[in-house]
């Protein structure tokens, strides 16, 4: 496996384990902002997409084709997972960008919401 | 800690870890429901402060003090939080429905969404 550069953006999760303490109001708006950037399905198929590339990387020209979606509509929902800190833009090749899941910010994610079941 | 009855909702997720394998239309629609169901401050609030209950468990008329909402839109995000298979009611007492966080339905999403940084 490639050795990634390091770009640890877990920083961008907010909160504490939600089930560690009550959480408030400014914490609540901005995790609800980060799970309503994934909670979208042309989204999450587009991060099944990068995750099964190498270093978790794709074009927009790979992304419009395996989707069957326009390129402003890529480009719409690679937008608001860059503001939400899933996705960050890596580099240009000709008139393509390319874009790169942050592994950090989605198991960021996970860790809030995740809850060792007391079963 | 008390024994908890066992009622396994995890079934309720739909899918593979989001980086095992390019995700289905289908799938797709339905995990982002569920995130949905989650994606909004009011309910992280209301799954927090249940969490930090005994067994997971809150009388409506709890939840509706602590974040002063009021008794119809409690009902309103459990409703959508019970469809989600996130919580479940538990037992009525008087006038007041108990509501019963899922552990393992949480623990599902997490898994989903979570992936191994290979850093």
């Amino acid at each position: 496996m490639k050795q990634l550069p390091v770009l640890d953006v877990s920083a961008a999760i907010c909160c504490a384990p939600l089930a560690s303490a009550p959480l408030s109001e400014e914490d609540a708006m901005s995790l609800a902002g980060q799970l309503k950037a994934i909670a979208d399905p042309a989204r999450l198929r587009l991060l099944s997409l990068m995750l099964a590339n190498d270093d978790y990387e794709a074009c927009t020209c790979d992304l419009t084709e395996a989707l069957e979606l326009s390129q402003p509509t890529v480009s719409h929902h690679m937008k608001k997972l860059t503001e939400a800190g899933i996705v960050y833009t890596d580099r240009r090749q000709g008139p393509w960008k390319y874009y790169r899941v942050s592994p950090a910010a989605l198991a960021g994610l996970a860790n809030v919401i995740s809850t060792t079941s007391p079963a």
